[in-house]
């Protein structure tokens, strides 16, 4: 199911991630209204043009106005936010969200809808170092990818419309997965290198550091500037995962070690190899999914 | 002493950082000739008109011939090249390199340098993740570090030129340190960056990762592409600072996983903050040091 222009969209929270939706959805003509804490981002996505109408407060109307909700909060908001609110979702209506976790918040927000309304989850992988509507940009879809996370209670029509939200958005590709294969993988390629970036800038204090760096290093530390209150979070929600992807990389990092404390040239220049083989797959240019 | 275009320069080995010298350095108006081992790369970089000439043995006229020779080999091959070569240098002649590890080579070079020639370090922090004088592009020294590694044996006159080779080839910022303190530095923000990428492209095999990913795992293994026999021999070379480094991160990284574990929130995002904080000294632009 293609998601036509037709539809009436209501965003919950404009962060960085909600504005760049409302962004990206009121250029291609949906009618968009949002529901924030601060009416100055109200004001601000009012201003350019990015919703026809923003309140500070859940609205019971508003919320059965809308079509297909977006609820752009973190994790343990989206779920108080449903439990006080799901109750005035039209039937027939489309719920998603953006969170970067998803099999603890999936069930969950599944068993709070009501009869008729279908909660279909989404990872729109997509950020920046720095939060709030007045960040926003629809450009950080592109060259990006969106994951459609279903469960068995999601129906052909709730996925197809999500991953129609995901093309018309602008990422570059629009996969599947379970919530469950998301998670594991989300550890590794999101959560894991969060941690690492974090745990390489806090691991040498030399105040004049910035003299003497590539760009390596510039490159693996540009997310340790860190939303410290949103990734607290996701990590704690998934930490079983997270933590055995610490393992297993900390068990490699830790194999580089024996080799040069070894001698060990053959068997390191092997592992080399292998990670640059491995690296030349993400070179190739992303084909559109579209 | 500023380092005049009258002055002749000799680089050994046209490779990625051979040839981007050749480039930027013809472009100013030196003289430029080369010694390196492949026909191939002689004929490119006089079809391209960033050498004057070129040969693939050593030429005792052509050594003696240099106001100034830069050395753009691997470690071994640099100390094997003096070995055979330095005794043609002219008295009054400078010799520099372009090695990624200061200790082990500043000292042994230093010592093959006949009467009245001075061998000053230094480390271009620039590079490719693709080798070749096919590659080389003076845009590499754009934004970039240059770091000179002097010891007592040098003299105000070969630091300062070798200073001003490093601002005549467009590099950000010049700087100095001890070779000893270089390496440690390095072992850091450099080898200790690729060992990272290298573990984190191994530690996973599922072979349809390229779906999954967002910017930040892109970023955290750009370099996970890497030429393995300069980087082992680099590796090797400085493995006692480069092993304290590993250490000390993976201490870091433990210590996340510890605060997981426990559902240390307060500690874990405090280490986020610092962080944080750390990394925005990075994000405030360079100043030019000329």
């Amino acid at each position: 199911m293609e998601l036509s222009t037709n539809k009436k969209i209501l965003i919950v929270g404009l962060g960085l991630l909600g504005g760049s939706y409302a962004q990206a959805l009121s250029r291609q003509g949906f009618s968009v209204r949002a529901i924030t804490r601060r009416q100055d981002s109200v004001d601000f996505a009012l201003e350019k043009g990015w919703i026809e109408a923003g309140k500070t407060e859940p609205d019971p109307e508003w919320i059965g106005w809308a079509d297909l909700t977006v609820l752009a909060l973190y994790p343990h908001i989206l779920l108080e936010w449903l439990q006080a609110n799901a109750k005035y979702f039209s039937p027939g209506a489309f719920v998603t969200d953006v969170t970067g976790v998803k099999s603890a918040i999936v069930d969950r927000a599944q068993e709070l809808m009501p009869e008729g309304v279908e909660f279909i989850a989404a990872h729109p992988m997509a950020g920046r170092e720095v939060c709030g509507v007045e960040n926003s940009t629809a450009e950080i879809f592109r060259g990006a990818n969106y994951i459609v996370t279903p469960t068995e209670k999601n129906t052909p029509k709730g996925i197809a419309l999500c991953r129609s939200l995901g093309e018309r958005l602008g990422f570059a590709r629009v996969s599947e997965l379970s919530p469950e294969k998301h998670d594991r993988i989300i550890a590794y390629v999101s959560q894991l290198t969060h941690c690492i970036a974090v745990s390489l800038m806090t691991c040498n204090m030399d105040p004049r550091l910035q003299d003497y760096t590539g760009d390596s290093f510039r490159d693996l530390t540009r997310i340790a500037r860190i939303n410290e209150e949103m990734w607290s979070e996701l990590f704690q929600i998934n930490k079983e995962a997270l933590i055995s992807q610490i393992d297993a990389f900390a068990g490699e990092l830790h194999r580089i070690r024996t080799y040069l404390s070894d001698g060990n040239e053959e068997k390191l220049k092997e592992m080399m190899r292998l990670s640059t083989e491995r690296r030349a797959l993400f070179d190739k240019p992303l084909q559109k999914s579209e």
